[in-house]
């Protein structure tokens, strides 16, 4: 039985896609020629969406459609539509202060909640071309600058109060997806749920031995309640690399579906921690032992420049346009309050990079242990390989998690990686 | 000029009030008799509302409509009426949680924004009752547990996750009077403001000094920060002895204007802040030295106990009715899990304190150096005598504020506010 929608709501598919297109004002001019030769083709292989890319002799566009449940389980697990709108809202908000990172927009219809934006091309996703070791030269330099500006520009540094209590309330309407979050991140991987899986039976001790870690089930705990209750920011709020869209010279975000106000660690980790999980996989991947440890030195590389480089930019945006209503300028202005505002620019730093740890750890462990995993280790076919990929990622995870605050500076976490890759050479926790 | 309204919102008046409150559906009932026999008396005391307490043969009703501006600055300063519509908003939220703490809502009428609810009689105004110096021995047990039930009831630890968003998105409505608090509280006494007033010239070096101490600042601008952007509960966010009137069996909170979600030590904080106040107050009103020491232990008890038993009831709560999505308990149902759970309540109440004791050393500043004064210090006719009672105030609440962190517990602040009045002798930080 169909599940219901809202009047005016049909799934578009590639039959009626033209039809829906040529209405929109500019749209057919764009992709020029007639409608009826445009070349449609439905490409989602996300869990929660159709996609379609659309080609016309001038141009393209691309649409992307909300189901009324989860892809991923079927039409058992109904999901809002209006995650759609959320997402264009997030778009919308973003848009101004990130630039040519995200997709342009071009129209958003609220009946069928679809957006109609940019075809990027020739882009992938990222998550593929890093699973076959491909090395994004300007990535870091561009999701670093993507998350200052998104993060920052979104914060009480940066809005009036008024302005960010106005779209935080509108936010606070994405919580269906939250929800999802909160469940399928810091909840079910660490308890007994049918939505779970891993590497079975290579890592059965091991979902055994997590669910029963005392220390870290708090750690996600306190995690997830840092989610429920730190509007700190817009977030993107599924920020891992198969959000991203790459070429060797161009970096998009896409699909801010999950959108909401929350803690900026939860963005910020969600980058660091998906690199530092295909680190792990890659030898997995590799042809012969050792065969992608160039690659994994750019990974590591990587993970320390996005934190960098995030670091600075984000601290340049503070020192130079702190127009919102945290830490007022004029009570810092002269020399001593200069030099103490910049000391606890630094410490709101520290305690940021600590909070992004956490977070990483906990996006890392969830694709291990929960419902949804990746490709990264999902495409490594030999299962006890697999499983000491995993083993290695849930053995630095865990140490994010517990111990985020005893890193003191990324340079730490890229070191543990090492340590952990060379220390554990066996199968499960 | 007058501002401009909303269409159909007139400002009441005692003549006018009988009119209106006899088509409201049984408060002609409740009141008896003819409606032109009515008793009328305007006697808000406020800044910000008109308050008319109707008395009839048969019962008695208080009617509270919010004006167009700020009444203690006049016509110069508008606000917003919708402030009415947040107080009574938050009154509904909070009523189920609290049962007789707070009067009992009869009826809202949003096109003249007014409240119509219990006379409270014979309630007074506690700061009053407090600068006369009388005890009340039950307000200790009434305020924490109205602490308690409606922070606990409205956080993450009790509310499903969307419906705590619902409401947070709501009571973001309420940011004009957020903003109030954010100026006058966290950033107007730390700088040069018209605003501004402190007992002149005894404590015009002690204003300077504050402003040129960063420490202090840096302080009140985390504060500032954490009340931004920290959505743990509904607050009342104004609860000083001003919006608590008593008898000396009964206690009930008023005015929650300014209710909006934000961080629970707020609202603790206003309490033992404005307690700690009227302890050094109290030396400006004894008769001769020392006349009121008795007074002042009692007023002491009251932080310890107001403290000591928030902290238990909140805990009770919290082992009892955790219904939130915070800390699921099925992650803690084992016998280590039980006890690490407890111990990390332990720690969130530890974190509480903390965050308390710096909200109250903020308002007790507030009340010394910036808009907003209160009686407790105001009645003290002697202005030498009153900038020695500020400059105590002023001695703790730096403390407070700067090294909340450092009070082990509330028996360290009650001593730490003994100490401040033995050892300040003279006039002036």
């Amino acid at each position: 039985m169909p599940l219901e929608t809202p009047p005016g709501y049909r799934a578009l598919d590639e039959g009626s896609l033209a039809g829906f297109l040529s209405s929109i004002p500019g749209v057919a001019e764009r992709l020029g020629g007639d409608p009826a030769g445009w070349k449609v083709a439905e490409v989602g292989d996300g869990n929660l969406n159709l996609v379609f890319l659309v080609d016309g002799p001038a141009g393209a566009v691309c649409v992307k459609q909300a189901l009324p449940y989860l892809r991923l389980v079927g039409e058992g697990w109904p999901l809002g539509l209006q995650r759609a709108y959320f997402e264009q809202l997030a778009m919308k908000t973003h848009g101004p202060l990130v630039g040519p990172r995200i997709p342009h927009l071009i129209h958003y219809d609220p009946a069928l909640y679809a957006i109609v934006m940019e075809k990027l091309s020739p882009h992938i996703i990222m998550r593929r071309g890093m699973v076959a070791g491909t090395v994004y030269p300007h990535f870091a330099d561009h999701i670093a600058d993507h998350l200052a500006r998104s993060l920052f520009g979104t914060s009480d540094l940066a809005l009036p109060a008024a302005e960010k209590k106005r779209l935080t309330a509108e936010f606070c309407g994405n919580s269906e997806l939250c929800k999802l979050t909160e469940d399928v991140i810091f909840t079910d991987p660490y308890m007994v749920h049918p939505r779970n899986r891993w590497t079975s039976p290579q890592l059965d001790a091991t979902a055994a031995r997590v669910r029963g870690d005392t220390e870290w089930k708090l750690a996600a705990s306190r995690l997830k309640l840092k989610f429920l209750a730190s509007p700190e920011a817009l977030l993107h709020g599924d920020l891992h690399t198969g959000s991203v869209m790459v070429t060797e010279e161009d970096t998009r975000v896409i699909d801010p579906e999950f959108a909401f106000f929350g803690p900026m660690g939860f963005d910020v980790g969600a980058v660091l921690g998906n690199l530092l999980l295909n680190y792990f996989a890659q030898d997995g991947h590799a042809a012969e032992p050792d065969g992608r440890a160039a690659y994994q030195d750019w990974v590591l590389e990587t993970v320390e420049r996005v934190w960098t480089l995030f670091e600075a930019r984000f601290l340049a945006l503070w020192r130079g346009g702190a127009t919102g209503d945290a830490y007022p300028a004029s009570l810092f202005a002269d020399g001593d309050g200069v030099r103490a505002l910049e000391a606890e620019r630094r410490a709101y730093m520290a305690r940021l990079l600590a909070d992004s740890l956490g977070f990483a750890g906990a996006k890392m462990t969830r694709r291990i242990l929960g419902i949804a995993h990746n490709i990264d280790l999902e495409w490594i076919a030999d299962a006890d390989r697999r499983a000491l990929c995993e083993t290695r990622c849930l053995t630095l995870a865990r140490r994010l998690m517990v111990e985020a605050g005893s890193f003191a500076g990324i340079a730490d976490v890229t070191a543990a990686a090492r340590d952990v890759r060379a220390a554990v050479k066996n199968i499960g926790l």
